[in-house]
């Protein structure tokens, strides 16, 4: 079921790549994992560099091409195997929402968490290109409220992207938690695929230590 | 040509919406234009932010959905008229740095351009979601550099994108020129669609005036 050339995945525990892993385990697909370390520094060296110039995770290479930044490289992958049903297709009413918030989370949300979790004011509403922090909060709070999942029945990679988003911004304090947010986190973070990429990643920043 | 329902786009003149009417020029399809009025302030009209409760532009509705975020609506239109050739299909080599890139000017390049008008420090480059300024302006200046159009041969939707977003923000001196980021830009712009939209985004923003 795995395209060749295999896609080649770059991932660092505990990082923003954990969705990535976590996508990866719920499509149940072969890939081959390059692992970076971030407490040896490992991203900035010239090796990486060469491959992603930002020196940031999460990054995938699929025969040439190479795919950066979270909601691109979830969109690539949920599109390569569409037999496993994570992406609406092209011509499913859903796929219009599917794109807003795959695209919000990082236009949006991350903006809003970034100059929260640095205690700075944001740009005025009109200009900021996420209005400000409560618009953000009241419309992630209207999505956790609308269904079971982040578009509606059906789960789909917007749910791993938000569910491991919410689960780590919830964590450190940068997002007011709500009983429906807690309970989407909970059910997105208790499926098998989910747990077993969490477990798996526990595993290789353990690895890492010492 | 045109999908049924029409496509309702929500526009403001001279603004981040400016983009998407340039693509609609571009993929030269009909649509339902409905305007809002910044100088009057109408996006913050109970109307509008029933529709987008965010009160922000561009926005587009395809029979019952939404879709919001600049990068999104672009990447809908461009795949939802194929034929028209404005986006990679999804087994097109390209496809993959397509959404690369369509993701990074929201993700980074917005956010490294915000920080930088309004004179502020970016987080720390290795949590900040851009890494630095520098870096994320050594990759468009790379991208520039690479060839005739922003994912090479071809004119896609990430040029109607990237022209537009490069023609403002060199323009209001928030992005250091190149000349090969002068070609660029002079390059997309010259296009018979895209000065279309500019001449008639002008004169709608001027029929706005008091
Ligand atoms: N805009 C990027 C941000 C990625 C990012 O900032 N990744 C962090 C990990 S949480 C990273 O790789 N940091 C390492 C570094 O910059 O040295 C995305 O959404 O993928
Ligand atoms: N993240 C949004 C930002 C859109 C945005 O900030 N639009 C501005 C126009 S440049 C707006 O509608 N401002 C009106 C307001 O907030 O009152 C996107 O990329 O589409």
């Amino acid at each position: 079921m795995s395209p060749t050339p295999y896609v080649t995945f770059f991932h660092a525990p505990h990082s923003r790549s954990g969705g990535t892993r976590a996508l990866f385990e719920e499509l149940g697909v072969d890939y081959d994992m390059h692992v970076l370390n971030f407490k040896t520094g490992t991203q900035r060296d010239p090796e990486y560099l060469a491959i992603n110039p930002m020196g940031k995770v999460p990054a995938i290479r699929h025969g040439e091409a190479l795919i950066t930044e979270q909601p691109a490289v979830m969109m690539y992958l949920a599109d390569l195997y569409p037999e496993k049903g994570l992406a609406p297709s092209l011509t499913d009413p859903l796929r219009g929402p599917y794109l807003r918030w795959m695209v919000f989370y990082g236009s949006c949300f991350e903006p809003a968490v970034v100059d929260r979790s640095m205690k700075r004011e944001p740009a005025a509403k009109s200009t900021s290109p996420y209005g400000g922090f409560e618009d953000v909060m009241a419309l992630v709070r209207a999505q956790v409220d609308q269904g079971e999942w982040w578009l509606g029945d059906r789960f789909t990679a917007a749910d791993v992207l938000w569910g491991t988003a919410l689960n780590w911004t919830v964590g450190f304090g940068l997002v007011p938690e709500t009983p429906a947010m807690r309970a989407y986190i909970d059910r997105v973070m208790a499926r098998p695929a989910m747990a077993r990429a969490a477990q798996k990643d526990k595993a290789l920043a353990a690895s890492q230590e010492g």
